[in-house]
């Protein structure tokens, strides 16, 4: 059922095009899947998504464990039918929002210890539990779970958290091996530390998966740290198999990343911020609540070809914005979406044409 | 460019099913009118009021005066393209927002002063400031400023107030008569005194505009007083012309003045109650918050047509609005203004059709 196949690569680059083809249909990569932490991306409806070239979207395994919960999903045989979203669905495993939301109480071989964030109740997050929820979701891409630490940490935690990840790793291998058509991620761990990011890839190598994700990125290090981890790990992982950087990150990391060989991406940015009024476009990020768009009778990019961009004005998503007007959050998120799909339609083509660095030196030639 | 024409009138009451034609295309009556308070019917698209069937939406005056403005609406040549809405716009006067919403200041013949609720600064509302403001909005109809009371008030008040509102009606006209293809309507007040809303007839018809409303219902009296008053005002006002009703209300007052001879109704209740979580059915409300609709696979009301009953279960409505997603109360609007709006096309079909009776029967029929 899941298969990946590379159609192009850059000459210049590391950079690649390929094709995912998964249970409820086609990935082009490289590709964004928009956040839908909780059966929505926030504000959107899935013809919106379909509209802005969405072909995968991310789905939050530990914040729908809590609420609806397994059992009224289950009801509809998994998310898809749940939320009216007919495309792949990628479920990450939870331990990230263990690590980044939750209370903590105790990591240990078993699994990981939390309270709710919601109600302080108590749960047992494991290997098998989290391919069973992800299972449940119907999720197209399940990801392992993986011990998330913090930045900075020492040497001794961050080989253990990789060792830890990768026994977690075998179980779940074990667990989704009953499973169906579904495929599953390893998480590469190890922090900041390139020997343990090299024995990670190793150990997950060892057990086998369908595509390979990198954690514990964008926890807080430097950019330049960040993509120096990233170019250490990203060659070293099978060429063969998707290669997904996870919670990354602004424009230009993607960009720099798919130039690295990354294909996948999943990211808050362009939801979470279009909420706080913040707009991408070719030229930068702008914010609408700035009083010089106040009378500003043109769109955030007159190129732009989104709902948002052909029907309203700057003034508009102004007001909307400073009267609190649902609409506005909306119509800023489809706009910041739309952004962020063309841009990697865009280095696709580029990829696919043999113009990678052009591109690059376009898109960075464009920005303020 | 405006004008009114009755197609059918029930035999068994005063209801009538009629056509009105404005610059911005044709209006079937009775009609309701979405309340898209700050350029927006909040939470929707203008192609989803469109698909919900709404024909004309409703904008305040006193909101948009306040926010964006008339200099920033100026600029867009009015609400139309500012908000991206093609179809007919009625405003209102914003005189029932300076008595329900802003610190009233003093009330003179000259106008209103008011302090703005949203920064405490002071405006004078006159008859031709309104007149004004609602032409810069670019209304396709433009409502008189009238002076609301609150209830219960004694003889004098209601008195002064219908006489007033006369007084401000006169110059709401001759303001007007300078005016594009927009037409103008007065609006009956006089309390709960029948004697004092004969009075506001008489007057107003003497004026003489393109459509008249009654005012001041729905103020917080008992259903039976809010029937009674519409009973005597609706039959006394100009039958060739369209008779509003303000700010009402329940589906069920909605079928009752319709019986009476009223053909235009605005109210906030299918958008605001949409928010908070109730749902309006042909058996009655439902709120989507309760527990029994947790893993309720099925939609709001089976037989509706509208986007949220063809795609959405119960349970993921009930999902959104628990965990305070934003699509939950675009979902819930979709459902309440399609209910609101499948409603008058359903009576106007029975008038049409000479079974306004039968309807009636079948509406409180099935309602719980």
């Amino acid at each position: 059922m899941f298969n990946f196949k590379i159609i192009s690569e850059s000459k210049e680059t590391k950079a690649r095009a390929g094709v995912i083809n998964t249970a409820h249909g086609v990935v082009e990569t490289p590709v964004f899947m928009p956040v839908g932490t909780l059966a929505s991306v926030k504000s959107l409806s899935p013809e919106e998504l379909l509209d802005a070239g969405a072909q995968i979207i991310l789905g939050n395994t530990y914040h729908l464990y809590l609420r609806p919960g397994c059992e009224v999903i289950n009801l509809f045989s998994g998310l898809h039918r749940f939320m009216n979203w007919k495309g792949p669905i990628l479920t990450d495993s939870g331990g990230f929002q263990v690590f980044s939301l939750a209370k903590l109480l105790k990591t240990s071989e078993e699994g990981v210890l939390f309270q709710s964030h919601i109600d302080g109740s108590s749960h047992l997050l494991t290997p098998e539990k989290t391919v069973e929820i992800q299972k449940c979701l119907g999720s197209d891409i399940i990801m392992c779970l993986d011990n998330c630490i913090a930045y900075p940490s020492d040497r001794d935690s961050a080989k253990d958290a990789a060792r830890l990840t990768t026994s977690w790793s075998k179980r779940c291998k074990q667990s989704w091996e009953n499973g169906a058509g579904n495929a599953l991620f390893g998480i590469v761990q190890g922090g900041m530390f390139k020997d343990f990011r090299a024995e990670s890839i190793d150990d997950l190598v060892n057990i086998g998966f369908s595509g390979y994700a990198i954690g514990g990125l964008s926890v807080g290090e430097p950019k330049e740290i960040m993509l120096d981890i990233a170019d250490f790990t990203l060659p070293r992982l099978p060429d063969s198999k998707p290669k997904y950087v996870m919670g990354v990150g602004f424009p230009e990391d993607i960009v720099e990343l798919v130039a690295l060989g990354a294909d996948m991406f999943d990211c808050v940015l362009p939801t979470r911020n279009a909420r706080n009024g913040q707009l991408f476009t070719s030229y930068g990020t702008i914010n609408i609540c700035n009083s010089c768009f106040r009378t500003d009778t043109k769109p955030v990019e007159p190129k732009c070809e989104c709902y948002t961009c052909r029907n309203y004005s700057k003034a508009y998503l102004r007001h909307l914005y400073m009267a609190r007007e649902l609409l506005g959050y909306r119509l800023n998120t489809i706009h910041n979406i739309h952004y962020y799909i063309g841009l990697m339609k865009n280095m696709r083509q580029a990829i696919i044409d043999g113009s990678f660095d052009a591109f690059k030196k376009d898109f960075y030639g464009m920005r303020c």
